[in-house]
């Protein structure tokens, strides 16, 4: 992999999806090569796989499966997409990753961290971000945030209790802690135009490190 | 688990699909409470993942995807079909498990048998099965009796060529070797009526060996 991996993470209404797209654009305005995606990425097989995933009506359906749906989904959005960009030395900026199924199946849903980070490595293959940006608000004020956007489907997952979104950040924070070279923190409970200089800066030092910049 | 756990295995046109109903039958006539079911067993959600598989216009499917979409569906037919009926000391005859995965993906795709086992204890957690019988027929004289029954729909699995059935029979004499305990060879190279009795008393043996006899 010649190119930079760069994965948002967070929980509901973190705003890193916004922030993606506006950083995207101020990298392409800076001469950057940037292809910008998200699981799952457009790619048809991962399109049809999340579709099973999110359906409101699959109330049978048990976490591991889950968790392997969402690697089979990374697997094939990674080898038809990411991989294939990074060859072609461009910056990747992608809209969750690993550390998504990590915090909300291996934490949330309490299947273990450490099962589903090893159930993962036979989807990536190593193939892990170079960077991860976390956006770190509390759950009550994420979801009041998508509760504010009246445009925004509902799925599956948002219809969690409270409870299970406060352990996904939790998850995150313990994420932050045992990849503190990869994962930097966002301060993401602050007015937007903020946090995206705070990403901003972020990504231009670690480009600087990597001399990219 | 309190019942017993059958699996049937083998290559295209090994006859197992038939001798099981057959063998089924005949438990039922004998007084044994019987549940037959395969992969993906009926169950919705793992029909939708077998359905993603199996389409012949997914050709840009990479090999850890489909595998990963095997080990979801298996999980969740696991999970509502196969642990249920062994709960209540059922006798599950069920065609095709995990040793499908083992050959056909990590052996014939190439992606490893460890690797794909590793993978697939994340979706069945130690839910081995008791025992399994390995259909063996050469690939080429299974093949042959597929192209024999006109009304056997076409997957994206049977266009594969010869050599990659061939790789799957391999596969399969490896895992005879591996699992010397659980694995029981059925010779599936004569007429149908010589299979079942073969099976039957395969079966026979092991339920009089777990005192369910």
């Amino acid at each position: 992999m010649a190119g930079l991996f760069i994965t948002f993470e967070g929980g509901e209404g973190a705003g890193k999806t916004t922030v993606l797209q506006s950083i995207s654009e101020q990298l392409l305005n800076k001469g950057y090569d940037i292809v910008t995606t998200r699981e799952p990425g457009g790619i048809r097989i991962a399109e049809r796989i999340r579709n099973i995933i999110l359906t409101p009506e699959h109330e049978e359906m048990d976490g591991r499966t889950e968790a392997l749906l969402y690697a089979a989904a990374r697997r094939q959005h990674l080898v038809e997409k990411i991989l294939p960009a990074l060859d072609e030395n461009k910056i990747v900026l992608c809209d969750r990753f690993i550390d998504s199924s990590l915090a909300y199946q291996g934490y949330a849903r309490g299947l273990g961290i450490e099962d589903v980070w090893q159930m993962n490595q036979f989807a990536i293959q190593d193939a892990m971000p170079d960077l991860t940006l976390f956006f770190d608000i509390e759950p009550e004020a994420g979801l009041k945030r998508i509760a504010a956007n009246k445009d925004r489907e509902r799925n599956r997952l948002d219809l969690e209790v409270l409870s299970f979104h406060q352990k996904v950040y939790e998850a995150y924070h313990l994420l932050v802690k045992k990849f503190p070279e990869r994962i930097k923190v966002i301060q993401a409970n602050q007015p937007l135009q903020r946090v995206e200089e705070e990403t901003m800066s972020q990504i231009i030092a670690f480009l600087k490190n990597k001399s990219f910049y």
